[in-house]
Protein backbone atom coordinates (compact mmCIF):
# COMPACT_ATOMS: atom_id res chain seq x y z
CA UNK A 1 0.00 0.00 0.00
CA UNK A 2 1.10 3.39 -1.09
CA UNK A 3 1.33 6.03 1.54
CA UNK A 4 1.62 9.60 0.88
CA UNK A 5 2.28 12.41 3.20
CA UNK A 6 1.06 16.26 2.77
CA UNK A 7 3.57 18.50 4.52
CA UNK A 8 1.98 22.15 5.27
CA UNK A 9 4.04 24.76 4.39
CA UNK A 10 3.25 27.95 6.65
CA UNK A 11 4.51 31.13 6.73
CA UNK A 12 6.27 32.62 9.76
CA UNK A 13 7.53 36.40 10.52
CA UNK A 14 10.82 36.69 12.67
CA UNK A 15 11.82 39.21 14.38
CA UNK A 16 14.80 40.01 14.79
CA UNK A 17 16.91 42.77 16.97
CA UNK A 18 20.26 42.89 16.49
CA UNK A 19 22.31 45.11 19.56
CA UNK A 20 25.75 46.02 20.17
CA UNK A 21 27.14 44.36 23.11
CA UNK A 22 25.97 46.13 26.46
CA UNK A 23 29.79 46.05 26.99
CA UNK A 24 30.96 47.81 24.30
CA UNK A 25 30.72 51.32 23.51
CA UNK A 26 28.30 52.49 20.73
CA UNK A 27 29.19 55.81 19.32
CA UNK A 28 25.38 55.83 17.40
CA UNK A 29 23.68 55.47 20.73
CA UNK A 30 25.80 58.34 22.81
CA UNK A 31 25.33 60.79 20.00
CA UNK A 32 22.09 59.95 20.44
CA UNK A 33 22.17 60.60 24.10
CA UNK A 34 24.24 63.52 23.59
CA UNK A 35 21.78 65.52 21.79
CA UNK A 36 18.26 64.34 23.79
CA UNK A 37 18.78 67.52 25.88
CA UNK A 38 19.46 69.76 23.17
CA UNK A 39 16.21 69.07 21.71
CA UNK A 40 14.38 69.15 25.50
CA UNK A 41 14.49 65.92 26.57
CA UNK A 42 17.18 65.65 29.55
CA UNK A 43 15.34 62.67 30.95
CA UNK A 44 16.32 60.26 28.57
CA UNK A 45 19.63 58.85 29.03
CA UNK A 46 21.86 55.13 28.08
CA UNK A 47 20.48 55.37 24.71
CA UNK A 48 21.77 52.39 22.06
CA UNK A 49 21.13 52.09 18.60
CA UNK A 50 20.83 48.10 17.25
CA UNK A 51 19.23 47.43 13.99
CA UNK A 52 15.64 45.77 13.71
CA UNK A 53 15.30 43.43 11.12
CA UNK A 54 11.84 41.83 10.21
CA UNK A 55 11.58 38.57 7.49
CA UNK A 56 9.72 35.58 6.52
CA UNK A 57 10.40 32.16 6.51
CA UNK A 58 8.40 29.53 4.80
CA UNK A 59 8.66 26.14 7.17
CA UNK A 60 7.07 23.08 8.44
CA UNK A 61 6.93 24.47 12.08
CA UNK A 62 7.86 27.34 14.40
CA UNK A 63 10.72 25.89 15.74
CA UNK A 64 12.15 25.19 11.82
CA UNK A 65 11.20 28.79 11.54
CA UNK A 66 13.25 29.61 14.50
CA UNK A 67 16.43 27.41 12.65
CA UNK A 68 16.44 29.30 9.50
CA UNK A 69 16.45 32.82 12.13
CA UNK A 70 18.78 31.76 13.75
CA UNK A 71 20.80 30.96 10.88
CA UNK A 72 20.80 33.81 8.98
CA UNK A 73 21.62 35.84 12.07
CA UNK A 74 24.86 33.85 12.51
CA UNK A 75 26.11 33.97 8.85
CA UNK A 76 24.78 36.77 7.94
CA UNK A 77 22.88 39.46 9.53
CA UNK A 78 24.81 39.91 13.06
CA UNK A 79 28.45 40.45 14.00
CA UNK A 80 28.90 38.32 17.16
CA UNK A 81 31.95 39.64 17.84
CA UNK A 82 30.20 43.10 18.58
CA UNK A 83 26.33 42.08 18.60
CA UNK A 84 24.40 40.08 19.92
CA UNK A 85 20.98 39.04 18.85
CA UNK A 86 17.36 38.28 19.76
CA UNK A 87 14.83 36.55 18.12
CA UNK A 88 10.60 35.93 18.13
CA UNK A 89 9.18 34.62 15.70
CA UNK A 90 5.05 34.27 15.07
CA UNK A 91 3.03 32.80 11.95
CA UNK A 92 0.77 35.02 9.42
CA UNK B 1 -1.66 73.54 56.95
CA UNK B 2 0.46 72.98 55.05
CA UNK B 3 0.93 69.82 53.06
CA UNK B 4 4.39 68.36 50.99
CA UNK B 5 3.91 66.16 47.99
CA UNK B 6 6.67 63.42 47.23
CA UNK B 7 7.14 62.18 43.56
CA UNK B 8 8.46 59.85 42.82
CA UNK B 9 10.55 59.32 39.99
CA UNK B 10 10.55 56.21 37.88
CA UNK B 11 13.04 54.43 35.55
CA UNK B 12 11.25 52.88 32.28
CA UNK B 13 13.00 51.45 29.33
CA UNK B 14 11.92 52.23 26.32
CA UNK B 15 12.29 49.72 23.18
CA UNK B 16 11.61 51.72 19.72
CA UNK B 17 11.17 50.09 16.43
CA UNK B 18 12.14 52.81 13.75
CA UNK B 19 11.30 50.80 10.31
CA UNK B 20 10.58 51.55 6.50
CA UNK B 21 7.36 52.49 5.59
CA UNK B 22 5.94 49.29 3.75
CA UNK B 23 5.03 50.79 0.96
CA UNK B 24 9.19 52.11 0.34
CA UNK B 25 11.77 50.66 -1.19
CA UNK B 26 14.34 49.58 0.87
CA UNK B 27 17.79 48.78 -0.43
CA UNK B 28 19.21 47.23 2.23
CA UNK B 29 16.35 44.41 3.05
CA UNK B 30 16.68 43.92 -0.35
CA UNK B 31 19.93 43.67 -0.84
CA UNK B 32 19.69 41.34 2.03
CA UNK B 33 16.59 39.21 0.57
CA UNK B 34 18.82 38.73 -2.35
CA UNK B 35 21.94 36.92 -0.26
CA UNK B 36 19.66 34.29 1.56
CA UNK B 37 19.76 32.11 -1.54
CA UNK B 38 23.55 32.35 -1.42
CA UNK B 39 24.09 31.35 2.40
CA UNK B 40 21.73 28.30 1.94
CA UNK B 41 18.20 30.22 2.95
CA UNK B 42 15.79 30.15 0.03
CA UNK B 43 12.82 29.74 2.56
CA UNK B 44 13.87 33.57 3.69
CA UNK B 45 12.06 36.59 1.98
CA UNK B 46 10.45 40.32 2.43
CA UNK B 47 13.25 41.32 4.54
CA UNK B 48 13.02 44.71 5.82
CA UNK B 49 16.21 46.30 7.66
CA UNK B 50 15.13 49.64 10.24
CA UNK B 51 16.77 50.61 13.57
CA UNK B 52 16.23 49.35 17.11
CA UNK B 53 16.75 51.67 19.30
CA UNK B 54 16.08 51.25 23.63
CA UNK B 55 16.94 54.31 25.77
CA UNK B 56 16.19 54.82 29.83
CA UNK B 57 13.48 57.63 30.51
CA UNK B 58 12.79 59.09 34.12
CA UNK B 59 8.74 59.80 34.44
CA UNK B 60 6.89 59.91 37.12
CA UNK B 61 4.01 57.43 35.30
CA UNK B 62 4.35 54.88 32.21
CA UNK B 63 1.94 57.40 30.25
CA UNK B 64 4.37 60.18 30.83
CA UNK B 65 7.47 57.63 29.82
CA UNK B 66 5.60 57.23 26.71
CA UNK B 67 4.92 60.48 26.10
CA UNK B 68 8.35 61.18 26.21
CA UNK B 69 9.57 58.37 23.94
CA UNK B 70 7.00 59.70 21.67
CA UNK B 71 8.74 62.87 21.58
CA UNK B 72 12.18 61.65 21.05
CA UNK B 73 11.11 59.58 17.91
CA UNK B 74 9.23 62.17 15.94
CA UNK B 75 12.03 65.01 16.81
CA UNK B 76 15.11 63.05 16.99
CA UNK B 77 15.10 58.94 15.87
CA UNK B 78 12.37 58.74 12.95
CA UNK B 79 12.07 60.49 9.85
CA UNK B 80 8.57 60.54 9.40
CA UNK B 81 8.22 60.76 6.13
CA UNK B 82 10.04 57.60 5.19
CA UNK B 83 9.43 55.78 8.51
CA UNK B 84 7.04 54.57 11.39
CA UNK B 85 7.69 53.54 14.64
CA UNK B 86 6.77 51.47 17.44
CA UNK B 87 7.44 52.22 21.38
CA UNK B 88 6.79 49.53 24.23
CA UNK B 89 7.37 50.84 27.45
CA UNK B 90 8.53 48.78 30.83
CA UNK B 91 9.69 50.14 33.75
CA UNK B 92 12.86 48.69 35.48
Amino acid sequence: MQQSYIFAVMKYVAEINVMPHKNLLDPQGKAVSGSMAAIGLPQVSNVRVGKHISLEIEALNENEAFQKADEACKKLLANQVMEYYEISIHSI
